[in-house]
């Protein structure tokens, strides 16, 4: 079933008031009708049928016929932050991460990334990752964060219990021990650009506390990094009844 | 160190004869001379530190210094089976099955599959995964197998110790329980195309032994998920010293 994001403030008295593109959507892409039912998911993680009452060009209602308890979220939210890379990279990796349960996708200017230049592309990322989280069903949108550079990610450390980052060397820490004996919520993990880490980036992440850990005994390209470390976590910490 | 994949039969005497593509490579792309040291890899799993003693415009010559001892291969085999898909999906899947350890990549013609014609791609292909393998630095090739229905992949079942499909449903069996208590060689995951698999696929699947297995809460992609799975393999397998 066509699944859509919504604030949770669009919620009033058990009527859903969608509005924007998603009205574009559900009229013209998906030509639903009166009494056609959709899945609406709200910021807070609510998951709700709904059944659609009316439909005009500027907003669809939609009454909820139940709350559904789908949890399709990992227990966990791992931030990735990633050295900037090309707009296509850049692209295929947030849409594998959103699929693949990540929880926010935050970008850091590297000194040997080859992007130098940040354009906002936030908007054509956003949509990319509403149609990802949408695809895979999940019940949040991932967070895209602004660009910044590495000073302002170790300012954020507090944020998380375990902040990481790969490295290339294979004799350092294997990720495994480290999310086996994890029992927090929020863990960082922090990825190079083309040309890896600067000396001086590694020595301020050392600095810093983030654990050097190694993704393998093979090397592993920018862009999929991230997706061996996004589908490991989720694989170590999903829970499943049988 | 740059990285050539060779037959076994090209070294004779302590000497490689390195033919074709790779002496361009080494000549034009990479403008080695004489004296230079490379890294080669022969199929049987040997690794060469070599030194270039000729270069001419039909061969290079190269002195074997020493042995290496560098395992970068997982202890088990992974072939994945893979319902066909568009030919950018394939080359993207199989450049990332490559970095990732992978030891086969077999597709599948499956009655979803929007790919209909088999058009013969694996010289492309094959290139695709010699460069991934060089660059990842693996000790040997990943292998592009020819197109096969599923009944003839099902044929090949005793091949494997552990045989797998993914299925849509989350309430199947995680991978987890089933790769903690794997103590063989071999394991097949077969991964259907966009549409994924018909009944009459999961049927034959079924009465073939396959193991239905889910992949996590959310839906993934038919390009997403034969990443997740050999992601997750490497991570349960993988031997590190710390």
């Amino acid at each position: 079933m066509q699944r859509y994001f919504i604030n949770s403030t669009q919620v009033h008295n058990n009527i859903i008031t969608i509005i924007n593109s998603d009205v574009h959507h559900i009229k013209n892409v998906m030509r639903m009708k009166i009494d056609d039912e959709i899945i609406v998911c709200d910021e807070l993680e609510n998951v709700y049928l709904g059944k659609i009452i009316t439909i005009s060009n500027e907003e669809v209602k939609v009454e909820i016929v139940k709350n559904i308890d789908a949890k399709s979220e990992l227990p966990i939210n791992v931030t990735i932050a990633h050295g900037l890379v090309r707009r296509e990279k850049t692209e295929e990796v947030i849409r594998r991460l959103a699929e693949l349960g990540c929880y926010e996708y935050q970008p850091i200017i590297m000194n040997r990334s080859i992007v130098k230049v940040v354009n906002d592309k936030s908007e054509r990322q956003n949509k990319i990752i509403k149609e990802a989280c949408e695809q895979s069903q999940r019940n949040r949108l991932m967070i895209l964060s602004p660009v910044i550079d590495l000073k302002k990610l170790i300012a954020r450390k507090d944020e998380f219990s375990l902040c990481l980052y790969a490295d290339f060397n294979p004799n350092v820490a294997h990720l495994k021990p480290l999310l086996q004996k994890f029992t927090g919520k929020n863990i960082l993990v922090v990825i190079g650009p083309e040309g890896g880490f600067s000396i001086e980036e590694v020595t301020a992440l050392d600095k810093a506390g983030f654990i050097p850990i190694t993704l393998g005994k093979r090397v592993l390209r920018t862009e999929t990094a991230p997706l061996y470390v996004m589908s490991v976590i989720g694989y170590e910490f999903e829970k499943f009844s049988l």
